[in-house]
């Protein structure tokens, strides 16, 4: 099932979520893809018609560093001995297509493709006995955009990684995918800058949801990008961006 | 005017906001607070009916630290060049007389008397020539309970200052009040263990919406936590811990 959310284009309606089959995309009853995985087959849309918004609306967003062992060498780290998260607030995301903004106050910021990993139920002190990808509607492009000198003369990431624009999430959320088995590429105008798999990861998404669910109550929506690999550099105004998970498409956005 | 959020205490009635005058709770009209100050006078609520919830649902929690000079020395740091910025998940908000859960993860969880602003209307880049006051609603009171080994250990704060309950806000929002020329005092079963002035803060609130809003949007019900005074301790379970501002009243919460 590939899930988005979505407006048409030419109307200011609210914001719904759908399902996307082909070139039509069929709307969600109430409550969308959290409630139940009914939608309304009498009423589908034209893709061409709709604008595609970022797939979800997180109440909060967990970062991991560190998470690939080639990009934690280049950053000249190891990767650590339990996950290292960090938080990015809800005002940093936008959808495919939008623009990333870079900020007067960095003079460095770089792109971090990832896999996302979006909440589907609300999930507290996930046990080893329980299967932890059942808490997981399904996975999602993401763009962990990051000012690399503030995250160096911060020490805490908050700043670095919390700018208005820098969670771009998109363009849908695939469910029934093995997250493990994945090719994760990000081109800056069309040149392969990261290039790997996600078996690569350090911490699987399970450890990262027991971990994290260990400290914080997860919610339906609440997204956990899970780290870059290596070959992040630099995004200048003009660039275009597009992160491409093998299952999932690409989330495309520009600079400005 | 003193705004809070409450339920009836007999019914599973949805949360409402509402202004107190006296021993009777006014509702707002639909949207609340942010929308206007309209209350609707027909129905006013005895006080003793009614359960005081946190005052506000933030989209996000900023948190600041090292803001007090006498705290930053008892951590042994001086008080950082910048405002020293985390973020704390939305999850972890409690309301007055919800109970602070001590992780089994941590060995050492502190209290944290914090003077907390609440932000009224949207702010972005807010300019030197602009009232950054003006963006706030108000201010109330905050405990930013923090697991003060995890803290040390992973060096980034989201963990240590992220686990459910870290967050009791309230009792209410109180408006028109100078934020900096409060006593704010922390007890722990009675006993005095921080006890400040607002004055001595070392980012004015002025100074922290400004610097915030460069990096991202505020919206309504946002809080920032101010930082903490000197004499922070650790809580054990069937303490009770109270953080009372002048002007504001008591926070109250105990600890399992």
């Amino acid at each position: 099932m590939r899930i988005c959310r979505f407006r048409r284009s030419e109307q200011r309606e609210r914001a719904r979520y759908g399902v996307i089959e082909g070139e039509t995309v069929f709307p969600f009853r109430e409550g969308g893809p959290f409630a139940s995985r009914d939608v309304d087959r009498s009423q589908g849309i034209p893709l061409s018609e709709v604008q595609l918004l970022a797939p979800c609306q997180p109440s909060k967003i967990i970062g991991v560093g560190r998470n690939y062992r080639d990009h934690a060498l280049e950053m000249g780290h190891d990767v650590p001995s339990e996950p290292l998260i960090f938080l990015k607030p809800p005002s940093a995301v936008i959808g495919p297509h939008e623009a990333i903004r870079l900020p007067a106050l960095s003079e460095r910021v770089d792109y971090e493709g990832e896999l996302v990993a979006v909440i589907g139920r609300r999930a507290s002190q996930i046990s080893e006995e329980e299967s932890a990808l059942d808490y997981v509607l399904g996975y999602t492009c993401g763009n962990d955009v990051t000012a690399r000198d503030l995250q160096k003369r911060d020490v805490q990431f908050t700043r670095a990684k919390g700018f208005d624009t820098f969670a771009p999430l998109g363009p849908v959320i695939v469910t029934d995918l093995d997250p493990h088995n994945l090719t994760i590429e990000t081109r800056v105008n069309g040149q392969v800058k990261q290039h790997a798999r996600t078996n690569q990861l350090a911490f699987s998404i399970e450890a990262l949801l027991r971990y994290i669910s260990q400290v914080m109550t997860l919610l339906p929506g609440d997204v956990i990008y899970t780290g870059t690999p290596a070959g992040v550099g630099p995004l200048k105004p003009g660039d275009v961006v597009d992160v491409e998970i093998e299952g999932i498409g690409v989330l495309r956005n520009h600079v400005t």
